[in-house]
């Protein structure tokens, strides 16, 4: 597939007979090729309705702009959608935040070095200064803004405008609750990976939760980012087994293989546009 | 979904710009819900283009025939396209061919009887006496047809008999070749599920081979049957993870429930229409 | 493995040095030849010790009672041991407790009857008549015992009677709450299955509860019971991926599988002496 | 666990009453504590016996050398074993070979410079230029061995040269073919991850091959290099689901990440002395 001329078109209505046929006649029309298309609805019938397009652009008959008024126009407004068209040849801009665990930002550092997720790095950011050398060898640069329980909004103004612009932030293992205020900020826009299977072992040390508990799985959970500690919408989840042989140390090994796989592909599946968030939950056309 | 009125249309076609607009357009016209609808081209250009869609009949301004012949004159011709469409309501009428191990066939009779599998089952067929009773209690006719290396004609004479009608043959764990003539009768409509991870110990006593060779996973494949042994297109396939403890027997166990699961998923695939032949290989729109 | 001449010793103790060299001298010296050996200990120094040997009998010097009895005096003793000595021909008896669910009985019933599961399975109650045949088929005893809020005594005593002698209880989704003292009647031989990946979504409906959360794996967890709901020493577990597509029926389809499989697991453990309970933990030897 | 002063012994030998009390009485007897303990034998009675032990070594009342001299002539004579006693202190040494692709030896490389990997990599060699600084920046020579179809000899001595003293040779991706003479210098000493899952897709591109094929399944096999390509003895085996979404790119990104984890699993458990080759097959006391 050729990236530079690919599209995506994200939609969610209500549900009702017709929607294939108005958004594939209005982009067959304007010379656009459908690629790929996914739908789901949320029940037979009266439910909500989803879809993903991915469209080739080369023999568009509008520009951009153009198109995009035109569909809001012309097909849009008609079915009461929510929706968005992004071009892959604009690279969305992500700034990841860090404590002093590496696993997971390396992970995606190494993944992005070798164009496996396509965007732009912007910065890193972390509350710690432990991991400057191992971000600046990927050319990124490497912020250490120092949070403390006084002055946590002169930290958040910081790390604001450090990530001015940027279309996501990756929480790789950030150690610091966020702000309501500065979530609030970036809707749908910041991704966590958490540490268990959520629902299950909420908040701190859930590898030690997990222990205490005995469980003969352990979890991964890549999630939306909402004002309430870990309960934002699901992205992807994996488990690894484990036995009453490991340890707190063994367990949190195992898990952050996990963390950096579970993560990876919640953050592809974002840059590629894959995912639409309802309610408190997720719609993931993988 | 209301299975009653659900109609499902699989289609095969050389890929080109268009198609989407014009099946959905075509549904929407004559009253057709499209309510699912899934896509695959194995090329950005050029290639095979394949799609399935459900969509629901209730408000169908056309008749089933007359639906049928429109598709065929006013889509299908234009765009070269192989195609069919089934009704859920429309019953696939299964027989199921075994020989000694029940496992594989009662986890389909089992699952059949709680309606999830949508199907008939008109026939258990065995070359061997044991099931007997195991088959009857569903409800289900057991035919005994022995197969002597001699009579294999006249056996499959018998079998076709039995099976006249059949829209799908499942061997669950059925022990005899078959006759490359006589599987030629059936072509895309029976499943085999093999006791190994294909193509890795194609042919008999996979267990032991597997046992042999050292291996720390091992698997069971569902594929349809072609003329030559094990080597149909490939429907899904399942491991399970073992170890230099296991010996010939366990592996077997274990693999048993392996073969129960693949060959379920496979099966329901089948019956709901999602799965297309493409060459040597399968689409599954799962 | 000659099961009618396999005998099996569970100890569980103060770790300290010599353990190992003082069981295999025992054995050893007694005409016991280890078969198979696991051991663990929770810390490298001061912890507890648990340990699992197999061992065939032809050939001892002593006979059963004696032969416990002086470990008793000669072994145990001296290390402050609890443990237990069990024969693989005394087959343990076994009740299965369940509602209107089939699926985790029939399991059950089926692995036992291949000889999959080494009991014998004396009697299956439910509050419920609708199982009575699918039980009976298999040659076990049905009994139907009503139980109503004001009258739980009267259907627990009654229960109690029928599961007099039985070495373990199956709770194969068994849907009526025990009370806190008949489950005392029955320490850490009540094995349950619970429909979720514990410690999420207890209680209740673990299928709508997960669905409701839009979790992207569903789960199963077999444990014993104890008097706490759902949170007696986990034994197994296991997890199926699932999507934004699975509505409750399709995650209780999936996850009905999963429960087949766990309980089958965790049932076959126990009667293979594989598990010790620790605490409100398990070590499964498997 | 202290790793300081654990030490571990490895046994094979015909199988016969006794063993376990030998070893350990001679254990306890020294002052050694046993903090670990696996045995498997190929069958009940007759065939071949397989032993690890981790003791604990401060309480040692002999040296070193005298321990195994002794354990020689008091035991392992007696039975005829083939063992080793080796010490955690005494780190491995570690020479990673490599061609273009880095995914393997970094995954490597960083768990060993987080302390993940119990070894000393004394070298890289690459039979490519392009992965030296990755391979420097963490502290390790980097070898640029040319290889020629004319001239492997000269490049198998230089080879040599540089892996002298190592005591394992891991081939992350080293897309060359060693000479059967050059193997034979490295008995059960190189291990090799292979992409695919083996016994399927022997040799070169495996990730086509399971494309051509249509698997459903794609693994990594991480063996023991022997003279015939890809037929050592099989450590440890991983899998990921694909569909017929994958073309050969996307197939050989997700093997990547399986191979990573492969390798990496393979390799700890050759560090922590947890493999036994017998014959074309291992033991893994994992």
């Amino acid at each position: 597939m050729n990236q530079h001329t690919t599209a995506r078109l994200l939609i969610t209505c209500p549900d009702r007979p017709g929607i294939v046929h108005a958004v594939s006649s209005f982009l067959f029309n304007h010379g656009a090729n459908i690629t790929a298309l996914d739908q789901y609805a949320t029940a037979a019938e009266g439910g909500t309705y989803f879809m993903r397009l991915e469209f080739q652009t080369p023999h568009l008959d509008l520009s951009r702009q153009v198109l995009a008024q035109t569909f809001a126009e012309a097909v849009a407004a008609r079915y009461e959608m929510h929706w968005q068209i992004s071009h892959a040849a604009d690279r969305k801009r992500v700034v990841i935040m860090v404590s002093r665990h590496d696993h997971a930002m390396l992970e995606l550092l190494w993944r992005w070095s070798r164009q496996a997720l396509p965007c732009d790095i912007q910065a890193v950011i972390s509350n710690h200064a432990d991991l400057a050398a191992d971000v600046q060898r990927f050319g990124v640069p490497f912020h250490h803004v120092v949070v403390s329980a006084e002055r946590r909004d002169e930290a958040e103004a910081r790390m604001q405008e450090i990530a001015a612009g940027a279309d996501l932030l990756i929480l790789a293992r950030y150690m610091q609750i966020l702000s309501p205020a500065w979530v609030d900020l970036w809707p749908q826009k910041i991704i966590n990976i958490h540490h268990s299977f959520l629902p299950a072992f909420v908040g701190a040390n859930p590898y030690q939760q997990a222990y205490d508990k005995g469980v003969k799985l352990i979890g991964a959970t890549a999630h939306y980012v909402t004002a309430e500690l870990d309960q934002g919408p699901i992205i992807e989840q994996g488990v690894a087994r484990v036995s009453h042989r490991d340890d707190v140390d063994s367990l949190r090994s195992l898990g952050q293989d996990l963390e950096r796989q579970v993560l990876a592909r919640a953050v592809r599946w974002h840059l590629e546009d894959r995912i639409i968030v309802h309610g408190h939950k997720t719609i993931v056309f993988d």
